[in-house]
């Protein structure tokens, strides 16, 4: 998996400080995850074809999640796009793309196919032959939800030599990959183990933003490979975490302890504090394995 | 006046070139004109203060006009303002920002008041004592207008040594500058010519864009100091006009010879093009006083 941080701050677009918006990438396809104002210059900027991105979820309907998209939808438009795309979002999401696409003449000629949210629930919203996508319920001050990348289990790695030994035709590989025994010519039954290795885990990735500090959902981030956790405030400003519906640095690591993660990646960070490595220190506290979202960065895990 | 160009490309905002917005400042009011995406980004770069802008024209609701306004006006918002915000634009512009607000549930905390558009025919729609602004009528894919922004009459202005001479008292000096003839003590009447110099003529700003090339609009722009006029194309592309609604580089300074503009400012340059200069170039053979908008490049005049 490789993650793209196209913004990580919360509240305005500023000069520098671009609003939420990742880009992930899992064996090959793209996922936009929220898409504040600006997203469509950060594509351009990460060099990011817009081609790839047939899928965008969109965690709730603030402006620093949600106004970029309805300019990428256009943008997309412009550009003759014809593939399909469907967006993921809370209940609502449709009426106002589809009010501006009206307002503007401008329908778009590929496919645009809505799955509007409305569960308290998680609910598995993606399937594919390699990836699920399942909603992670988060509290903020509108309807929200997280989402978890799930890679599913992969094949088991072939033992080049177990299999070369046994004199096995290519045209088995495949079964064997997919954990079957093989009957040799003479009648002997190979059991798979002899011929393979353990496959790679599957990895996972949790976007967990907007929200409170919510033990509620670790069971569900239980051991994932990398937990994003939405960090706006420092300790000091824990208060206003309440009335604002957000996290501090803190409980996000709270979090990443309690599910058992590998990485706890933190952003959107409120820009009244001069550097964002206070964020790390203050978590590292609690959780060691603490990165720092920034625009533009990329994690492969 | 002093207009700051925020944005003057056409289509998609890109990364080195912003769709379109303007501020126009006139005697120290400021007045925002479209709104493009990253807007709030390009005022912020350009250090105009939020708080100044009380007024905002929106010519169409093609998204490189408009998409960025539901992300200023909720930047607003969280900064605290608390002046009203007049929101000028075509018809339906009030039902899209409402919807999103609702949606994100941010009722902004100061009033917004929306003028909606709907007329075809030149309309006042905003006064104040230094300034009035009329719509001009524009011919696009959607219902479009340019704005006409004027000046009021100025006062004439006092000749200093006639008043000193004829010692007339500080009292009398603003009724002399509103055009009032002065009677002495000694009952002589000093007719206001004796007393002042004409007043410098007002200006004017006419914004054109989008829009074919449309003589009709030329008697309301007649003799106007500036004139914004798009140019999305140059020459080789005027084939494109007519599906597009778009001008080239020769029809704006057609419209500005017909018009007998001061001074022609080109804009909404598509970006298929690899310079600007030949947009100028090209406008310069039919009319001579032509500038090229660029972003972040301010006008005085």
């Amino acid at each position: 998996m490789k993650l793209i941080v196209l913004g990580c701050y919360s509240a305005t677009p500023r000069t520098f400080n671009n609003p939420t918006s990742q880009v992930l990438e899992i064996k090959g396809n793209l996922f936009l995850i929220d898409c504040g104002e600006g997203t469509q210059v950060q594509l351009r900027k990460n060099k990011i074809k817009f081609a790839r991105i047939k899928n965008i979820f969109i965690s709730h309907l603030h402006g620093d999640h949600f106004y970029g998209l309805i300019g990428l939808i256009s943008t997309f438009r412009l550009l003759g796009r014809e593939a399909d795309l469907t967006i993921y979002g809370p209940k609502g999401i449709k009426q106002a793309i589809i009010l501006q696409l009206k307002l503007s003449e401008s329908w778009t000629n590929f496919k645009l196919r809505f799955v509007e949210l409305e569960s308290d629930e998680p609910e598995l919203i993606y399937e594919d032959d390699k990836v699920t996508v399942t909603t992670i319920p988060l509290t903020h001050r509108v309807y929200t939800n997280g989402f978890l990348f799930q890679e599913k289990p992969n094949e088991r790695n072939l033992n080049i030599k177990a299999v070369e030994d046994f004199d096995i035709s290519r045209a088995y590989y495949q079964k064997i990959k997919n954990g079957d025994d093989i009957t040799l010519e003479d009648g002997r039954v190979i059991p798979n183990e002899q011929l393979t290795f353990d496959p790679t885990s599957p990895k996972s990735y949790a976007f967990c933003s907007d929200t409170v500090y919510k033990v509620d959902n670790v069971p569900q981030l239980n051991g994932v490979t990398v937990l994003y956790h939405e960090s706006t405030f420092l300790d000091e400003h824990q208060h206003l975490t309440d009335k604002t519906k957000h996290s501090t640095a803190k409980e996000a690591a709270k979090i990443a302890v309690k599910a058992d993660v590998k990485t706890l990646i933190l952003g959107h960070y409120s820009t009244r504090y001069g550097s964002i490595d206070v964020f790390k220190d203050e978590a590292q506290t609690i959780f060691k394995n603490v990165e720092l979202a920034e625009d533009g960065k990329v994690f492969e895990f």
